[in-house]
């Protein structure tokens, strides 16, 4: 009989969302998506759970974040969380999740997700991965790529081929991140599916450490023979910085998204997260400001503008240089 | 033997400093001026040494704040610091401590000091205050006048009259707080001399509810018979505000005045006040960001514009109409 199993990819690292990401708590176990209260990781799994139960989930994740994985999931057998010792890119981690699959079940379609991006829509999302599996039962490789809605450098690109099911296409091409007339050619000319790539993995003592580093897209799927790809229509987000966490996030009449106890008196379209633990009473105070991010934890305090979101990395690589504090 | 005394007004209260001032923690005892680690009572007080010994120092207060400005000043003596039961404005309190000053020294001279008021240059403040001493001993009231810097109308005016010594003149008349054409038409002539007033005062359990709240401009000065005014130029600021308080403080080339501790990236003119007391390592950090003020406390985070910092009074407001978190 066969069953369908999932990969969860959350070995992800970063500094893109410091000072709320740290070595220990990366960005999949923040609450960054469009419930304040849900960590990625979690919403990733309660997403795929009408299509696999949690026996047949696997986590792959860094060795440093098992338990803190295993901890947010006590539904799902502690043999399910992969520690990878070290990290490999998505290639080697998915090789190894999917061994340890095919022993149990050597005819398992196996789904693989990134752990850390946010879906709006679950049932479309999901109606999108039924129709994955459905191509997958006809011996294809099949992908789920992002109508672009804007001609986006950061991704590549998939050339969409003859129509094959619903929402699916033949992949005729795969094409790396374009430069910008490019993409605007791509996103004008409506056959090309942006594909999010390059998630990051970790990896076996052993094994891992003498395995190339390469995701799983270049490893495979752009050598594979049967490639298919479904149109995702699904309000995906990629939840690559503070921006994206202000755009999924509910928000009041005037655009702000806050933690509760923060007073915004004359003020718009601001991210506030309150992420210290003590528990003790406190107030956060915003006067007339607009399109800020303030993220307040134990112990650091971010404020910056949401256009510049990316330039966290500018603090995280001066506190490298002045060493002391954790990044 | 005739002795001058010095009568340090330290009952304000206000919220213009939240979250840094509290009921028990109001400005006279926050580092404000140009020295960030000297509270501005406690530099009133280092200021007058030179003219007046400890013992000869009293502190009028409030008496909630009796006991933190004891401990403020161990060098003066307890009976010195006045508790007043309730607040009176500025003249049943300095009726009371001159009291308490004539029966000590029948013909002591007086100065009376607001206790949060900022100043620059100390010499040449010391300088008009021994000119008000002289004055004072020829049986003047003297008080400092402030050239104007602008056509202000948040103070009281004095139209100068006659020179009676090297930077002093008669008083010819007190102007209320005028209007914006008649401040203009006083800074233009040159002729008046601002003065701060309407210093707040607090006052003895008998006798001072029963007295009228009044401040000793109004009570006293105005109908006083020899009234003197010396010009004071010593970079004076009554620090009403987290911009003037951002307009005292050390500034590093790129106009930020900060707590140590804080990474300013691409960030200029801001004001961050980090004021925890706990002692844990922390790091604020600011990318991208202007003229803010950002104030941290144990209990409570302010973000706002300099421009706007006298609207903190809005945050005071929503907080009392909030209740349950001390304004």
């Amino acid at each position: 009989m066969e069953h369908t199993f999932a990969i969860i990819l959350a070995g992800g690292a970063g500094t893109r969302f410091w000072p709320a990401s740290r070595q220990l708590r990366p960005k999949q176990f923040l609450p960054l998506g469009p419930d304040p209260d849900e960590p990625l990781l979690r919403a990733t799994v309660r997403r795929i759970l009408p299509l696999c139960p949690p026996e047949r989930i696997l986590i792959a994740t860094g060795a440093h974040l098992a338990a803190a994985t295993r901890d947010l999931f006590p539904e799902i057998p502690a043999a399910n969380i992969l520690a990878e010792p070290v990290a490999r890119n998505t290639a080697p981690c998915i090789g190894w999740a999917t061994r340890v699959i095919a022993r149990r079940d050597p005819d398992a379609t196996v789904m693989v997700f990134p752990a850390d991006h946010a879906v709006v829509d679950e049932d479309a999302f999901r109606d999108a991965i039924s129709e994955a599996i459905s191509l997958a039962h006809r011996d294809a490789i099949a992908t789920i790529g992002l109508q672009p809605t804007r001609p986006e450098t950061g991704y590549g690109y998939i050339e969409l081929g003859e129509t094959i099911g619903h929402q699916s296409f033949e992949v005729k091409r795969f094409v790396e991140k374009p430069n910008h007339e490019r993409a605007l050619e791509f996103f004008e000319g409506g056959r090309h599916e942006a594909a999010a790539r390059g998630q990051e993995g970790e990896a076996l003592a052993d094994i891992f450490p003498i395995l190339p580093s390469i995701s799983i897209d270049h490893g495979v799927i752009e050598r594979a023979p049967r490639l298919a790809v479904v149109r995702g229509d699904f309000g995906w987000n990629d939840v690559g910085s503070w921006q994206s966490a202000w755009e999924l996030a509910p928000k009041d009449a005037t655009g702000n998204a806050l933690s509760s106890g923060v007073i915004a008196v004359q003020s718009q379209d601001n991210l506030v997260r309150d992420l210290r633990t003590d528990g003790r009473p406190r107030v956060i105070a915003l006067v007339g400001v607009e399109g800020l991010v303030v993220v307040e934890t134990d112990d650091a305090l971010l404020i910056l503008p949401r256009e510049r979101a990316q330039d966290v990395r500018l603090v995280v690589d001066e506190l490298k240089r002045r060493g002391g504090h954790s990044v």
